[in-house]
């Protein structure tokens, strides 16, 4: 995959909204709504099942699965585990987001035991692409990272290798690997690291485009159609974070090729 | 009960403004947050309280109950059962959501336990409701109905003759039954399925107006003033759905007589 | 402490965003998302982190730390209680949110064992300082008070002379005290009470304040705050409480000292 232009997003946006996939998230309870409403936005169908007594019967129903371990507690980390077993074997994408690896013992278990399970697309901020791939002991601040994501490519792109997924390190710039190619993506607003759970539900936007491309053109086409929509969103803010949820939802619903090629870049990384 | 005019649902909601109910909701977290925004908006005061050691006790204090099992966990189960039990046995009214009831044998199993508990009104979609009545194997996709609400009108009305509940199946266009009469309530707007939990806010409102009326007037006004919040909601969202929950706040807030006669219409339904 | 001038506040605020002090939040689920945006839009960074199995290891990355006991059940007591310990062992503030402590059993048994591994500031309105006081048998209606703030004064400083904490009675008027003297705090709107959980996230902005400012002072500090920004969200929705949570986190980004001069009183209160 050599590029992926504004036309093709757009493109791949319409096929999703035309298919309505059924997208099941596993997430955070900050992350649950604003997820719901980023999806439904965006054209998908959301749902929010975790028990452990119904994630094996319910994945028959869907066509894509977030994994996210924020607010994360034990009783869930079986659920997750079935979850994504469930999706991996039926062969349907699922995309891991490992909050604050690195953090906690916790964390970095819960995530490395989900990265076993093969996640189609693994999807963090570099202080959590770099504690999972074990590429440092890199201070993580909480769910804030303290480097930058161009800091996090050499580790993303050795996790992409080890793991076979696509890993996406989001930021100022956002890089995504196949383990080979490194494309970066940029475009977004100062105002999304000031809204809770933004990066959370990019996660879910990238589990939709997954439903309808292969995980590394669905990837690169959900953080740029997300930058757009970042980006048109943060200009209608003018006092401050507020509304930006509910212009992200806006912006992601109106989004077209228009908006994409005006308002983020996708290129290949050169070093 | 022939008609439920804009005026008498005005005037229910003017009751319920000065009573203040305390509506208890033990409801999935994705709804949380909405559901309160939605019942403080309509002038009810809300409750989230779900603890097994706590909900009978607690419920002395409340005038009516929301029972929504999206999110459902089994240890929740019981408490929804003792909450259920507890507003029974008090004579205080009490709503069910049996969202995603058929999708899994879980949400099957708990909607038909809490039915078996005499609910005082059941609120779905037709999915839901031709789930929860046995109707048919209703393919349930999730949290979505995949049928019109008017393909589950004979189910709703054979589900409240067998339980005793006011059965609501809600849509583009609503029913309610008592089990002989069906009333047909239109308004509303596209962008309500496309913001989450809406319809379960809805349950909280119909718990809201059950605490000032018989459950068939309660339920036909309450989907009436939703109906008409939600048009007025929509209206003021002219780029998506991103400011809709906010808006249908503001629109319950003020919502009069006049709204409610221009934007919501209550038939009686003659098949 | 005599006073604390609107630059004062003005200037504590300009150290707090200078810091962007990481505030762990283990409270209730309808209080997650807007505490953590009201944390962001204030220039903290929050984290949601509860499970008993992580709170000790991520006690140390913390700067302080809100106790709020909403939706509680009683596997998060223990989380609660290790997180305080942890907190308070490392000479962190905390803060205790004892939402409707009164109503239930299990609610006035938690908050007074976490009242007992001495909370920096508790936070709370009449009823549920009376309650937690013990100062009275009063009727606690749900998360809601009967009775006004000015009613739990002398309840209030009788809580924080036996708990060596600082308390804080929000209302219509606040009052804070270290069981001395008592300041008073005017501002607000009356659509504050109308929005869920802003009272949960105004605890998350006293517990932001207090890493920067001695416990008395960064209460007053953060209910002045609060209310100023309370005051001008509210003036800027006209229709009802639908925008509010979002222009709140508007008017706490823009905060600076002419707001809180212009729409908040701090006295010494003189009975």
């Amino acid at each position: 995959m050599a590029r992926v232009t504004p036309d093709q997003i757009a493109a791949l946006h319409d096929v999703l909204r035309a298919k309505r996939p059924l997208v099941q998230n596993i997430t955070n309870y900050v992350a649950m709504t604003i997820s719901a409403n980023v999806l439904l936005a965006l054209g998908a169908s959301p749902a929010m099942v975790h028990s452990i007594e119904e994630v094996e019967e319910f994945g028959r129903f869907i066509d894509g699965l977030v994994i996210n371990i924020g607010t994360l507690q034990p009783a869930w980390i079986a659920s997750m585990q079935l979850a994504a077993s469930t999706a991996s074997a039926a062969g349907k994408p699922w995309v891991l987001d490992p909050v604050a690896c690195g953090a906690t013992t916790l964390r970095t278990r819960a995530a490395t035991d989900l990265l076993a399970l093969r996640p189609t697309i693994v999807r963090g901020n570099a202080g959590e692409i770099l504690a999972l791939a074990g590429a440092s002991g890199a201070a993580s601040r909480g769910v804030d990272s303290l480097a930058g994501s161009d800091a996090a490519i050499d580790a993303g792109r050795a996790l992409a290798r080890s793991s076979g997924a696509v890993v996406a390190i989001t930021g100022e710039t956002d890089y995504v690997t196949d383990g080979n190619d490194v494309f970066a993506i940029s475009g977004g607003h100062a105002l999304m690291p000031l809204s809770t759970a933004i990066g959370c539900a990019l996660t879910a936007t990238v589990a939709a485009f997954a439903t309808v491309a292969p995980p590394l053109e669905a990837t690169v086409a959900a953080l740029s159609a997300y930058a757009s929509a970042g980006s048109l969103a943060g200009e209608r803010c003018p006092n401050g974070p507020g509304h930006f949820p509910a212009e992200l939802c806006d912006a992601l619903h109106g989004l077209d090729a228009a908006v994409i090629a005006a308002r983020s870049r996708v290129e290949l990384h050169r070093p």
